[in-house]
């Protein structure tokens, strides 16, 4: 395998082509973003203990059956993946309110929710990743009914894997957010799952151990990623 | 039948309990709000006009089989109605892209959206009644699930019902939002039907003849109400 040209860089990633047309390189940068890109930050490591993260928790969502794009850690901070066809929604359960839910039906963090809730959103920077609906994703032709089904059932069941998965370690899984794509007429779970896009919490203390100490200045951002993959028992 | 107190005083309607504690009555004000609640003003006669059209409408879809609470016309400005209890969450169709839609998912007006949009939101005015899904009224005992989906089942029948019916009167049906409560163990319609809560475009000139008018401030409120009206056939 050869990496080649840069395709894309994101908030997070640096997206590479290679000399097989169905595979990437993801490079996982240093760079943190928050509120749709207004604050970012480069926070020393972080790449490195995501792209380790994410490799552990691909796998272990890929044992469970859950078909992902994850081939193989390449080095420090870059990953071999099938190349997807993206769709450009957002899936997010919540299994406790916090964040944007809290704020937009006015309700206190930690509510338990039960059934979890899900949400779809827009992955639209400039529209500030607007929630949509089914019927949204339909009209506009975003993804077809059996895909969008399927993006469900895909993070319902990764929400199972991923809540026991943390409880062991001693750590609640607030929420988080999953991106799928198409490869071979198949429904792939993509992207990254990092504590950059969940919430983490402390199962004793309830501290946060993910991006929102970054989003609230909170400090230790990278110490309780590296926390939470010691918990996990990832090789970093 | 005996009017008796004032029991809440809306944006639009005061209620006003009867002898009959399975009966109210509706009257429609002149009060005419936008922005949740931050532009207010009064239109003469707009209360009038809006208590005949939504008898007139609540008929139609009575006899087009979707169980609602009107029972008659009291006066100009009065209605009786069953009491229900109300369920906190509007029920928005949408047939072409409009106002909150367009702004969200950075779309032009107009677009006709196949199949229609279906949007669930809270009834909120303290938070600007944001955009839920069925698993937010699930988790947070809103409406049961079987409740939820025979709000979508109504108003998906009454957008066709309504659709043909303004369609007839060289009007294009372009959103709506309907309320819901129960009765005696069954879903019935509520609120009510008029230009306040729908959008009508002239299906030639495609000129705003709804409280759009009142919202970008473009005058001729009333008369559009009342030229809908006397198109539909509505006795003024
Ligand atoms: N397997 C894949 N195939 C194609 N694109 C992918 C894959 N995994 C992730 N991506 C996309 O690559 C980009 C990853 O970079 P990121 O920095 O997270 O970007 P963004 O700022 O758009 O979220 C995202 O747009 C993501 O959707
Ligand atoms: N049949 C009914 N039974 C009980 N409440 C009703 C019924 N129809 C409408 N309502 C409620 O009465 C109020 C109507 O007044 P309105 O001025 O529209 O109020 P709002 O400003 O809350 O929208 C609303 O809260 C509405 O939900
Ligand atoms: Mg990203
Ligand atoms: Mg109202």
């Amino acid at each position: 395998m050869e990496k080649r040209d840069r395709l894309y860089e994101g908030k997070a990633k640096v997206v590479y082509t290679t000399d097989d047309p169905q595979r990437m390189v993801l490079h996982f940068k240093d760079d943190t973003s928050a509120f749709d890109g207004e604050k970012i930050e480069q926070l020393a490591q972080k790449g490195v203990v995501n792209n380790r993260f994410n490799a552990f928790i691909m796998g272990k969502l890929a044992e469970a059956g859950i078909p992902n794009h994850f081939e193989k850690l390449l080095s420090d901070r870059e990953s071999l993946v099938k190349r997807l066809e993206m769709i450009p929604v957002e899936c997010v359960i919540r299994n406790r309110s916090a964040g944007s839910l809290s704020r937009r039906l006015g309700v206190p963090e930690g509510l338990v929710l039960s059934p979890p809730v899900f949400e779809f959103f827009l992955k639209n920077d400039a529209l500030h990743d607007p929630m949509i609906n089914i019927s949204h994703i339909k009209a506009f032709g975003w993804a077809m009914e059996d895909e969008v089904a399927r993006m469900a059932e895909l993070t319902f069941q990764a929400n199972d894997v991923l809540q026991a998965l943390f409880a062991d370690a001693g750590l609640i899984l607030v929420d988080f957010k999953l991106e799928f794509g198409r490869f071979d007429g198949e429904i792939l779970l993509g992207d990254e799952f990092s504590p950059d896009g969940c919430r983490l919490w402390d199962a004793d203390t309830q501290e946060k151990m993910d991006k929102d100490r970054f989003r609230r200045g909170l400090g230790g951002v990278v110490e309780a990623y590296e926390e939470v993959a010691r918990r996990l028992g990832v090789p970093l």
